[in-house]
């Protein structure tokens, strides 16, 4: 369930932000997987869309995108190769690669025509998952260009501000990868026309950076992940997951004061950080927490000061991690001061390859 | 990537050991969503489908499923009565309840036509989810019954199994409760038909049950979750998530030496109980770890005794959890003596109310 009038405002509000900075804004629609909002960011001036797969970079070529950043280290066979030169005869294509060997088979794969797809080097800036260290930026830029493909940029992502307190630390070392690695490229004689960084938690952070682009996602709607992390407010949240209290429970030989609705990891993802409080947040009750989560139910744990729902009410929930419960539905219900006024298909749903 | 001859060895295993004991089998089909594997575990002599939604039921009724138990304690509104009567045309629909609400509602929105559904109590044995307590079923059944609708016995999932070490005492929980429970219907005038326990981790356990049905439903698949908690063993896993090693990583200034694959969350589903010692497995590589999941990219820390494989490199990995895995495609790949021999749809993939 969208509230479209919630979603409308954080769209613009990232826009703005990037206008009044000079930053270019490359939105990540893994979030929403969904036309109708892609369509929206570009129409706030977003210079293309970031995907993470081929697959989703289908749907929103086919739905019109002509310029898309796939944010990930490929490793293109020749399967891929078609895909990608299909792709590039109706946007222009750019992908992430991590070393000399990825490099390599990507160029073999894409053969004569490997020069049509740009290419940016993913850096490592503290996440510790893809991406090589600052340093070997220009030894895998090198690799690609003799491979034949168009070196454009490096770029990051700081997932490690994905924790309290962190964002802002996160911020800093994702300017100082970034900075290191495209002065690495500078200096091996490349054109670095972009330098491309990351995440909700620091897109909105004002502080110096040398990142030409961003590429925020989960801006669009909030989650529970955000509003911990304080990233959101309960104002920001555009999205909520409708459920019903199917069982409720008072607090009997040690056992808590709980309803269970009928929203499980099936619905709402089961991503929950070591530093969240629950498997997601319900807007209404701020003091419930979801203690337990298996594929059909939520088990919300209930103040004591507040009365137990009954069977049969609804309550709305946050989920944890907004982009993995838009990739469990076909289908959102768009809303508008509570009343029904779209469905949209999630059209790149399930497109993880 | 389904292991066609592993499966049907899963499935035959499970029915022979149900036959010795005189339990009847109602497999979940939450598990699988899949009408091919249904139609294996009917022929192997289960009684009927277990599954956890009404969409899920009209997908294996239409499939032709005869004997439908919704395991889960549904708030039947009227749309919710009209797709029950349908189901009901073509097969026997059991669903549970586990409130004097629950029962009052799904009573009012079946009207006339109630008796036709057949309902179990759902008792809680120490999951501390849904379920009433034993010494509180027949309160449910009588006002079940008064809704007109028609009892038939008691259920419970004996969920806290899903710890090291619990599952012959979840076991013994689960037949305390389901024997108090039972024992209250029957003297409060009901005949109790059926009494219908959990789960993969308890069902292969040989001890004592009052229990006349048991519904497990991983036992299928088998997964991380089953190998660590030695309810299967690495060669009962017949489902594996077929992946591509896309960056490497050796150790450096205090980072790990690691690999990642590109298998995320959103193939893998983002389960991982305290106890786990990751986010899935790798069968070929059993003292690798997945120590960190995002959505495309699993982190892989590696043995440092073993050489880190290369960029391209294909890896299988066991999803933590196989029902969530299921949930996210369209579409598996069956494969026999490694090599492909099917495709099946994943029939009820999404459909999770």
């Amino acid at each position: 369930m969208i509230d479209i009038d919630v979603l409308d405002r954080n769209i613009e509000r990232m826009a703005a932000s990037m206008r009044t900075r000079g930053l270019k804004l490359r939105p990540h629609a893994k979030t929403h997987k969904t036309l109708e909002i892609a369509s929206k960011q570009l129409a706030a001036g977003a210079v293309g869309l970031t995907v993470a797969t081929i697959g989703e970079a289908e749907v929103f070529a086919e739905g019109g995108a002509s310029d898309i950043f796939i944010a990930y280290p490929l490793w293109v066979d020749t399967h891929h190769a078609d895909r990608l030169h299909q792709l590039a005869t109706v946007a222009t294509i750019a992908v992430g690669i991590d070393s000399v060997e990825g490099a390599t088979a990507m160029g073999r794969s894409l053969g004569a025509d490997a020069g049509s797809i740009n290419v940016l080097i993913e850096v490592d800036s503290g996440h510790h998952r893809s991406g090589v260290l600052p340093g070997d930026a220009s030894l895998v830029a090198r690799a690609a260009a003799n491979s034949g493909l168009t070196v454009t940029g490096v770029f990051t992502f700081p997932g490690h501000s994905y924790k309290p307190g962190m964002p802002m630390g996160a911020a800093h070392d994702e300017n100082r990868a970034l900075t290191q690695a495209a002065a690495e490229l500078a200096s091996a004689g490349f054109d670095v026309k972009e330098i491309s960084g990351g995440s909700t938690p620091t897109a909105l952070l004002e502080g110096e950076t040398v990142a030409t682009e961003l590429r925020p996602g989960v801006y669009v709607f909030g989650d529970a992940q955000q509003l911990e992390l304080e990233r959101c407010t309960w104002n920001e949240i555009a999205l909520t997951v409708a459920t019903t209290v199917v069982s409720r429970h008072e607090a009997h030989s040690g056992n808590l004061r709980r309803i269970v609705v009928d929203a499980g990891s099936k619905i709402l993802g089961s991503d929950r950080p070591g530093w969240a409080t629950g498997y997601g947040r319900l807007p209404d009750f701020p003091d419930a927490r979801i203690t337990a989560l298996s594929e059909h139910h939520a088990t919300v744990e209930w103040p004591e000061n507040a009365d137990l729902p009954t069977p049969g009410q609804r309550l709305r929930v946050i989920p944890n991690h907004v982009c993995l419960a838009m990739n469990l539905v076909d289908q959102v219900t768009v809303v508008q001061n509570g009343s029904v006024v779209d469905r949209w298909a999630v059209a790149a749903r399930g497109r993880n390859n």
